[in-house]
């Protein structure tokens, strides 16, 4: 293992391929932990342009620019996973440490790699099969719907993001259609669609010291496949968010996982868990954690992939809930109306500008009362002019 | 650079990702090389098993079988670009002789790095954008159109392969929705679509010594977005051809390839080369070379991935034509219809199962005249029951 010549007191300096959100709230939290931060950003306004360090300007598929990070810091990290693995892998060969490792990205990156690691590994994920360009692809599809039934969910192997890369197809016609479709950008996983009842995410630090701690588990709600709510904790049985936790951290030992790691899973109605996705990075589900836990995912992320000892993951107060600000429909900038939201709500906006549908920022709201605090966060979005959901979508306090 | 420990007369161990037909062909030509080939396939009847020394059975996203694969030969290469450049990358990290490399396999596996690189290194690519999530899709296409007009190519980063991934859009509204469409997959690549009169090929093979040889520039016929002929030598003028190879070479060079490389080029009605592609293995425009040239591309593969000195590339005939066997409607097996193709055309079928626009296999003739070996090669395909081109899709001669 290589190691990051940490002695006493020097402060880290960790770099960080990306300039966007995750990259900004890492950057927020490092002098607080005495460490510098250097992003490899796109543009000048990228969003964590202004809280870094030190920026170098660049694409991520550039070698010299990789270099130019690599040789600026103690250690590389990522801000979104649209990596150039290939040319990591060449940084990681000439000794470079690279966090999380290749391992962890092998699964985060590729849902076929994950899938078939997880299923070898016996951890829980959805009854699956893969097609690839040599297959035969309506015999292929027709012999899983067979088994399986319908719906089936069809998905690239990389690439997807925020419900984007997810098809779920209710006729064998259009579930062929759809894997002929998606095999222009590789190969196609193809899984039974879970009847869910709920959905969960945890969030799992583990240091390059080996040291591994879980959050609690969360509850999530998707609007239009993206993460739109978590609420800390989940109403759901305390046995199950025990097992998402020991499922999660079997994920992170398995993968090899530095720094954090977050797993979603679904719940179906007989109470059973599924592996949805895994993300090797500081994740939506966990930005509650910046005032909802001793120690945020990104102070977490910044001390794991240095090696240094972990922060305690406990809760600051019995309920937490946060919303993200997604862009309306009139574009409407939510840094203008940062005035009108109650001043017990955390904003945390990530200076981007407003399209509908992209996020812009997240609330926190921290509370007694699990109901209450959903209000709290809901009315500080609405006070945004953040989109929100359609009546009926979400749980009727939400929309008091 | 790592060495691949030959002494002398030693055994050279390859080992090949993928039992595919470019794993067959180089697991065919290897015993006359003194090259042990072990295959890492997915199933006991992919093509290359019966060829290869020893196979090991796995799929390419498990590291212990890759570690099996590693731990049994002195270098491994690749049937096919479905790899695990995470995986891959852990491998070259323990070092392990992986060939080509990651710098080579950055750039064939991501044609948005592709683009970025060769056009930072003043490489002739046609003008080109990149569209991410975060952007806003409809301005970045719009400003794009506005630029450089209709129509424009549109082709995930990744997955691509035989026409598949490249779309072609007359509107800016279809194009719009074809890049959006498209980010369920990763980043977008719009190009400006180049108006061609003809499409060139190089096949370039380093060693992992730096020698470094290209074969002629050959002219190939995309049917359906397939190559499905090649014609050797072109008819295009030497000087534009030894341009190609000129680039060829530069691009060998700047990827740091090892082993085969192919390039493949538009030429413009201005006479004017872009690059199209890169593949880092042999390639279907390389498959003449195992009768056209003094030494096959299979051949080249392997002792420049093994670091021995490559064999010479001359012409073994003034003509050389190969056209692929690709599946017909009826689902008619090629293999059925061997004794009727002509004893002077050689016959290379896959072993794969008969299916509608599948590559099954292809034939080579040689001649003194570029015409009459057209005529034969597709007189061999017809009596193979291989589909044939729509009349008028390729020059009469062909159809006579």
């Amino acid at each position: 293992m290589d190691s990051t010549k940490r002695t006493g007191t020097e402060t880290g300096r960790v770099g960080i391929v990306g300039g966007g959100q995750l990259a900004l709230m890492m950057a927020e939290v490092a002098p607080s932990l005495d460490v510098m931060t250097t992003v490899l950003a796109e543009h000048e306004d990228d969003c964590a342009v202004p809280a870094a360090t030190a920026t170098i300007l660049g694409v991520p598929s550039d070698p010299a620019a990789l270099d130019e990070l690599a040789a600026a810091v103690d250690v590389v990290t990522f801000d979104h996973e649209q990596v150039d693995l290939a040319l990591l892998g060449a940084l990681v060969a000439r000794g470079v440490a690279v966090r999380p490792g290749l391992r962890t990205l092998a699964v985060a990156t590729n849902k076929v790699t994950m899938r078939e690691q997880f299923a070898v590994a016996g951890l829980p994920v959805p009854a699956f099969t893969v097609v690839g360009r040599e297959d035969d692809v309506a015999h292929a599809v027709e012999a899983f719907v067979a088994e399986h039934g319908l719906p089936v969910v069809a998905k690239p192997e990389s690439g997807g993001y925020d419900g984007r890369g997810v098809f779920v197809e209710e006729d064998l016609a259009s579930a062929v259609a759809r894997v002929a479709s998606l095999l222009a950008s590789g190969r196609v996983l193809v899984e039974a669609h879970v009847d869910l009842v709920a959905e969960l995410a945890v969030v799992v630090a583990r240091s390059a010291s080996g040291e591994c701690i879980a959050y609690p588990a969360v509850e999530t709600a998707q609007l239009d496949g993206m993460c739109r709510e978590v609420v800390v904790p989940s109403a759901l049985p305390d046995a199950l968010s025990a097992e998402a936790q020991r499922i999660a951290i079997a994920i992170a030992e398995l993968v090899d996982s530095t720094g954090v790691l977050a797993v979603e899973f679904f719940c179906d109605r007989a109470g059973e868990l599924t592996i949805c996705e895994v993300a090797a990075r500081p994740h939506n589900s966990g930005h509650w954690t910046i005032e909802g836990s001793t120690t945020s995912q990104f102070a977490n992320h910044l001390l794991g992939v240095l090696g240094r000892p972990l922060g305690p993951v406990d809760l600051t107060a019995p309920a937490c809930v946060m919303v993200n600000v997604v862009g309306a429909d009139d574009r409407a900038d939510p840094a203008c109306a940062v005035d009108e939201v109650d001043g017990d709500v955390a904003v945390h906006l990530y200076g981007k500008a407003a399209r509908p549908g992209r996020k812009l920022g997240h609330v926190t709201a921290l509370g007694d009362d699990r109901d209450a605090t959903r209000r709290d966060a809901w009315a500080a979005v609405r006070a945004l002019r953040g989109a929100m959901p359609a009546p009926g979508s979400l749980p009727a306090e939400v929309e008091r």
